[in-house]
């Protein structure tokens, strides 16, 4: 598959957009042949929502915001003094076609998306979409290298393991961890928030996970000893955990 | 239950909003002390659209849209000369309590909540939500009043006749009318369409609701005929089905 | 009074909101019965403001801004470990009766509120508005617990002491802390000021404040000596004045 | 006062803005001397309104709303093949100094701005501004031409003829039409209303104005007649009345 | 080049957006082996205009408007009864590369994006991009089929007959009319335009305009006589004319 | 020319907008009168952006915004307490007239405004406008005071010293720096940058600004150090090359 935008400088705004100008892969067999690094999945679903329904167009949202314009090759990170598109090969591979009314076949979708990435050896990059989508991704993940062998850093102002949602919905937004724990998918200890605030989880809940092992840092432990100090931290634990992958996911609390 | 507003006069924006300012019922109980004409109901639903998620968010804005002050018994209507509000009691019945991820419960809630409007004697005057909740309404007036014994008219640009939608999901908003026919709720002749216009259905839907004796006006027409003519017309066929009843559902394409 | 939303989960969204779901009183026997704690008023007013009217949407929006869903008594502090709503019982009083062309009879209703409020012994929790109501809030204080024995924390880019605002008028939202102070309703000596900067008051403003013995924190302090060492200072002035309350009055400059 | 704009073509976003590139005058006399033909007088007034606040900003959004550039003198009626600016010579005047927390005050600067005008032989278009500044812009066409030799062509959906508004007040937006027959400066009879329609005058107030002489064109016979034939009647009307003069006011109903 | 989007059913909120969900072609060999019927271009300008910056946006916000889904092959003309995209082949033909900050470079881009699309046998269809890029495109056309052998009908409220725009610039969002009957590409007698009103042209150019023998039907001239009326009769005129293709240029007035 | 506002004080949403309420100076003779310390220019310019055209709206809006009413005069200062507008005699000297379709026009009116401004004695302000503007603007300058004995000090993400823009243009928003550093207007070592982040400049360029004897300080820096540092630094060396001017122009990436 071509590149869609041709080798001459364009700006941002111009034509059709992928992912940071990436070559866009139609099949598997299109992101396998493209040895991609890293393959970027649209997972557009806002089913799993309580509040705000809208992200089904975030991944296109997302594809158009930049104004860096295309090629990509020149996108620099002056601080690092590098450039991170020559040393990754970031490819496109469109939208887990979901379909809107249906939860459970929009997961599937995204868990099949997903796993199609990682079997051509790519590190799937999922953009939501609202968080339900942890889900299906992260066990795909699990289900490539190994329940029990992944583990989440996870970024956000709730800790998303609620036993169900509103109606006892088993797969909204507020529950991908417990599912993902209960799967065996990823095992409590295997898991590190970073970011919780506010009024959810409550004690039971907070007991519950420290039962299962998970751990996590409150915002306000951020605000007091500094976010580098908490991030040093966990990455001290992650070392001591080799195998296995580390999937991060950071969403707002939509 | 009282009313919310109290009897002096209160601009609009000021307190605690019902629709049309009128009295809220809390259970079917009140609802049948109140001896309604007309129960509110709040259909907070929007998991069976396509592109516009949001209608959730319709029956709160629709309960805050009017800028006429409470009470409402002096609301008036010039043209006619009379007053709605002294004709009809008007009783807000809350909202069916719809679990946001699962477009099933919300259904059933809406079903339900519809049928305890109908059971006190109360005409449900459902706000939306997407279209999709057209199925559990209507389904719960043919229940109350007999299936194939009701009719509907329809006002929309699309007929929402499909036999599913995007995954083969049955109950979005593009077919609650071809559920409702199915299930024998209201038959294909008892149906009159006002308004189709654009890309949708095509060719063979169009077909097949013909085979099922449904009747339609293209936009088309009444730009031609005028609306009043074709809505005589409309009159005329329904005065020769006395029996059962008329539900008008009228809705943008969302 | 029920509660208007019932004892099921149900999401923020939907039905009848109050203010963080809390049950409604409708009068001032129906708050005396339900034994609050805190009385929430709304005073949906904007007529003081010179360049932002709206904020007659205030105590609406607030009461729908939430997203955690009802009932509110899960509503958890993480970090102090506690379940405010179970410490506290909040009751939403409603609106004060505010007709908005006049200003006078706006404040009059918010008065008369609040003191309703004070008078079952509950803390009323006033929601605004433009920064005028605070004139009829912490009058009505005032007159409860006594006048001079009322002192106000105040939090605001502004100091709110201006002698008049637009055309000699003395009740719009530059000048409440001034009217409280002349009437006696709050010394000079009972006022602490925090967060002020920007292009007003002047200097001779400056000079009255501190010739009335009020006392203030410019932010630039607080960015200097950071929020907690001043908040910590005025708690240990508070202290030393036992007699009286404390109202909390904080708001956007509108 | 020279002109803000200088002669040489400029597009309208470019530069200070006045009413269609006007030159402006800043005092009573500038404004005789420029032999103004219309003075356009801003009134930035929201004061009066129940639930739109906002209009204080329209005097300074019209201003800035039109795309020709200037100079103004090519606007050209197409239709009408003429220049109205090259007919008409127009002055901005400026706004009416309105303090914003005072209706009473608004008023009164509304109705002196607008005598100033008058004064010069200017024809004054005041530029709202809530309904409301109708009460003194009126009130002046009469104090200079006459009480009772002043007649009103008033397009809007409501008669504005209220006895008072909430809380009893008497200048809001829905009473300017009554103060102004109130006060004999346009006797009912006078009065010519045109679109009327809604929920509002109800049937006692249209007996009261039909008492008082006032006629009126529903909006619904607009529908039906057509607006030319509903226009003619008028301009029949007014013929035979031919002392006095025809102040037209038309807003939309906020 | 295969389709972006397969040949399932999806959404059109998912994916990669084409105009109607077209196919891509990235060359003018891909566009011609696809044997297109029309080649959809997007000419992302908006120099030319001088009060709304921003169609520089149009092209991608268009290919994202429709909420039809993909595939195209069912959009159901429901008056015409046929299926608009089965009887002509659409393919996306993508943006022409126009340099934000030069209004010669992207109309120079235009006009070769447009001729290639002509030299393939294709109808161009332009998505613009402000009111300027009318005259790149219609010279390729005529530079295709010969000048003076094409025919315009112009379907605005202005001429675009201007001499020149702000600061004597010769090719801004008002003259690109001007442009082409002066550089032959378009005789005045093959303009038809539509749909005039407003302040502009004036006297003098429309004076202009009949010299050159353009024609135009003034808006109010639709309002009297309708709209099939006027289209008929531009239709027996162009039916005169035979040789030559008719480029139909309709635009809002940006 | 007199003040557009008159001596009383009045709302800031009131009346004809000037910044912050200065007299308007009509021409340069005006302002050499007024003795001006400050001449505030509009410079409604954003055909230099690549992807967020709108700044041409940016004088007019930065007139508008402050809520302040005028006079201007008793503006304080509460932390260093003063008054600016006593101390430093600001007048508006409008906007130049730049011609929305050419940019190379638009930079010349600028300039030539600014040359206006610096002949009178007076410091000019600037009001873009896209960052382009500060090529005619710093070259006004630089002709007044001497090519090579200005200095800039550039608070920006990016550093704008790109060779050329899209297509090659030389004089887009991503070069103003390189074309005054070409010139001779500014020398290298003049240049103080101060806030670089993100993708671009990349290697290549900093080398180039390096060997020119540009200097800068990335965001990063400012995070470690403290803004405060970052300045005291470049103060010094500022005071280390006391003939020249120093030209602050910062703005967002726009």
């Amino acid at each position: 598959m071509p590149d869609l935008r041709g080798p001459d400088r364009q700006p941002a705004f111009l034509g059709i957009p992928t992912y940071i100008h990436s070559p866009l892969a139609l099949s598997q067999e299109e992101l396998a042949e493209m040895q991609a690094d890293v393959a970027v999945i649209g997972a557009p679903v806002d089913m799993g929502v309580v509040n705000r329904p809208g992200a089904r167009f975030g991944p296109r949202a997302i594809r158009q915001a930049g104004y860096a314009g295309s090629p990509n090759d020149t996108f620099y990170h002056m601080e690092y003094e590098l450039y991170p598109t020559q040393e990754i090969r970031v490819v496109d591979f469109g939208d887990a076609v979901c379909p809107p009314s249906s939860l459970e076949l929009s997961h599937e979708a995204v868990r099949l998306k997903t796993m199609q990435a990682l079997q051509t050896g790519a590190i799937p990059l999922v953009l939501g979409g609202d968080h339900s989508i942890t889900l299906p991704a992260a066990t795909a993940v699990a289900q490539h290298h190994g329940y029990g062998r992944v583990g989440m850093i996870h970024f956000d102002a709730h800790a998303d393991t609620g036993e169900s949602g509103y109606g006892g919905v088993l797969i909204a937004h507020g529950s991908p961890m417990r599912r993902l724990l209960e799967s065996g998918a990823i095992p409590g200890p295997n898991f590190i928030q970073i970011g919780l605030r506010g009024y959810w989880p409550d004690r039971p809940l907070f007991d519950w996970m420290r039962e299962q092992g998970m751990r996590w840092h409150l915002m306000a432990e951020i605000v007091e000893r500094g976010f580098e100090a908490v991030l040093r931290g966990c990455h001290r634990r992650g070392a001591r955990r080799p195998r296995g992958h580390i999937s991060v996911s950071g969403h707002r609390c939509s």
